[in-house]
């Protein structure tokens, strides 16, 4: 039982808000008071309004239970629209901006009676100008990005869960980075009303928690799909050890984790074998950039037309070489991504998941970059569910992650071999 | 040469302003003078800021040359975001709303050079329940939706260009109701940032015009893909006639006005023959309401649950009946539609472009109801890029349209078809 209640997992909270040991407002004022000491260090969070979250709260406590993450606070990165706090996207273009709605993923979370604590800070346009955020591990290494806040906030025990976007590699790489579980489910598993678009084609909400249980609960929320029972998944699950085209750009404490998961992962039972990807898919992991650069240019022309001197340095020269891109380049691509995906569809059929980094180190020693995000790219341009879990240290005692790749739409069943994969990985340690 | 400056297409009207025969104020002039002669009996636009329209237009005229469509005026359906106008969605929640930022497709036609004129009507948040707006032919009839102020203010020259959305068939159906050209292009051809989504899987951006010509350029500016060489459609296209699995809801005008033109484009010299849908095609003719209502029960989660009583007496017990649906319904049709989509891109290697009903009839003589999507829903399903060509008249003598469907990302080809057809089914009338 953790020492603080701000440490306990969402559905721990809500099991104690349940049964009465716990109150959301008690909850809630744990998170805060976290944060009130930790923030100013890690820098997490872009809005909070504390005495409106704990008037809600106390609505929370007062009302029949909605589900169960009922009363669990979180947090939600800011380039996603609240009604009731300001929505920057991490850019001074929108400073002050007041959303007249909530997004959908807020609005689903909120009618399932959780609370909305406060919004963490994004980098500008969910794009990879670093924002303030540190890593909560050491506050000199990065926390990651875009999902920067969302990440730190959860790793450091400020809130149970929150939500993020991933158009490259910005949930699952930070959520490493900073040593929490995170979720980038299946392309069009939750609705994406209400989020600021970077690439449209790409763009995907994720999950951040500390547990895969409160990703599965979380899930099940803003999917509608039914979160997996996992005493189903204690089997031996057929794993493919996909070290990538890109392998050699993982650092050797990355490799060796990743053999050394595996090794554990088959001692725990599971049949793993070495996965191929298809022909033709070591092109995407950069092309992907293609696709991004295109479409964000255009999310984007109305920023860029008019505020150009406001957008970062980093982004700007992004946006200008991503308008000489031509639509006939980025329709190949498309073209390539769309007969990987088909290929892959039916190789995955083999095994019940893939095994592969979550990000080529731990978090970088610096706050210049929010690292790279070459293991991730690939996975969302094919739409697939993903899952990091942490395991192992960097060369620097920062948390490493090993990434689960599942089929197309089998995110509840890639949750439950999340489970049986963390178990089975602490289990040996 | 048209009677009235604002009967100019939109290609015209660019000609004759680069060349220093007409000024972009003029043209805007002409414009609004139109609508307040028709406006009161046609009621397509919701918002106009006539000053700001005239002062922007004198800017276009001192301004190089941007584009093709330099100094073109265009309305914008009210489910898209404007910075400089209000946008409502069509629904008194969102009474008074003013967007911090131009959607996407706005700011583009703008930086091609081009006038934002207004927003003109749509249905409650582009879903079915009728708008005040009337049928130009006849204002006892519907103008279709939920695009309706689009297709109505082209059809009736008050505008050159307009932007609407279709989810169902929101885009051609109300253009052939009112005798309008329209594309809805290829999912994905169209950034669709700023715009409020209806069904994100679904949702696609197109155009009205009154040629096809005007409709080739504005897609231009707005896919990035070069437009047409209309000379280059000259030849014998291979014709898939397709009656679709639901061809006896088409009234016998429209099915009568199908044939002939078939013929009239085989006397043309295209070689036409029956297309049948692939199996289990039938099905989704009725079944894209299981995704398109799955999808919006959840884009306006907030709404829903925050303003229940300001939802129409229409779209209330539809998102009531959505929030039932179950992912693994919702799941199962998005599967079916990805085999189909496949075998018909299979399929439709074969041709050039199928030619079915843009619409069961003419405009329905009633302001109850907006008409019937059933010809329009499974193509936007497919995803694939649609045209609609007027062509003949229905029993009360109000316009007809025929359809073209291309194969995926064929929009450029598609328009040439559309052009080359118009041309042939003119020719004999």
């Amino acid at each position: 039982m953790p020492a603080r209640l701000n440490e306990f997992s969402a559905a721990e909270a809500a099991r104690r808000i349940e049964s009465g040991e716990l109150t959301a407002e008690a909850l809630a004022a744990a998170c805060l008071e976290r944060i009130a000491e930790r923030d100013d260090a890690v820098r997490a969070w872009a809005f909070i309004h504390a005495k409106q979250a704990l008037a809600e709260a106390r609505d929370l406590d007062q009302m029949p239970r909605r589900s169960r993450l009922h009363g669990v606070p979180f947090g939600v990165k800011d380039i996603i629209d609240t009604e009731s706090l300001p929505t920057e996207y991490g850019s001074p273009i929108y400073r002050g901006h007041q959303p007249r709605a909530d997004a959908a993923c807020v609005a689903l979370l909120r009618r399932a009676g959780c609370l909305l604590l406060g919004k963490t800070v994004t980098t500008e346009f969910a794009n990879n100008h670093p924002s303030p955020t540190r890593n909560p591990h050491d506050p000199r290494h990065t926390p990651g990005g875009s999902s920067s806040g969302s990440a730190a906030a959860v790793a450091d025990c400020m809130v149970p869960l929150a939500l993020g976007t991933q158009t490259g590699g910005s949930v699952i790489r930070p959520a490493a980075y900073c040593g929490a579980f995170a979720v980038k489910p299946s392309f069009g598993s939750i609705n994406r009303q209400g989020t600021k678009f970077v690439a449209e084609s790409l763009d995907t909400i994720g999950i951040f928690s500390r547990t895969p249980e409160d990703l599965a609960l979380a899930l099940e929320v803003l999917s509608s799909r039914p979160a997996p029972d996992f005493a189903a998944f204690a089997g031996k699950p057929r794993i493919g050890l996909c070290r990538t085209p890109r392998w050699q750009d993982a650092d050797a404490a990355t490799q060796a984790n990743l053999e050394e998961a595996a090794t554990r992962l088959s001692k725990a039972g599971a049949a793993v074998g070495d996965f191929e990807l298809p022909a033709g898919s070591e092109a995407l992991f950069e092309r992907h950039k293609i696709i991004m650069g295109f479409e964000s240019a255009r999310a984007l022309a109305w920023e860029y037309a008019n505020f150009p001197e406001q957008i970062s340095t980093t982004l700007k020269p992004r946006l200008d070489e991503a308008w000489q891109v031509t639509r006939a380049e980025y329709d190949a691509v498309r073209e390539t991504a769309r007969q990987c995906r088909r290929a892959l569809a039916d190789r995955m059929r083999e095994v019940d998941f893939l095994l592969t980094p979550s990000a080529p180190s731990e978090a970088p020693r610096s706050l210049a970059s929010t690292g790279d995000p070459v293991f991730n790219r690939a996975w969302t341009l094919f739409g697939l569910p993903c899952v990091t879990v942490p395991h192992g240290k960097g060369a620097h005692g920062l948390p490493l992650g090993v990434q689960l790749v599942g089929p197309f739409d089998g995110d509840a069943a890639l949750l439950g071999w999340a489970h049986w994969a963390d178990a089975a990985l602490g289990a040996g340690g």
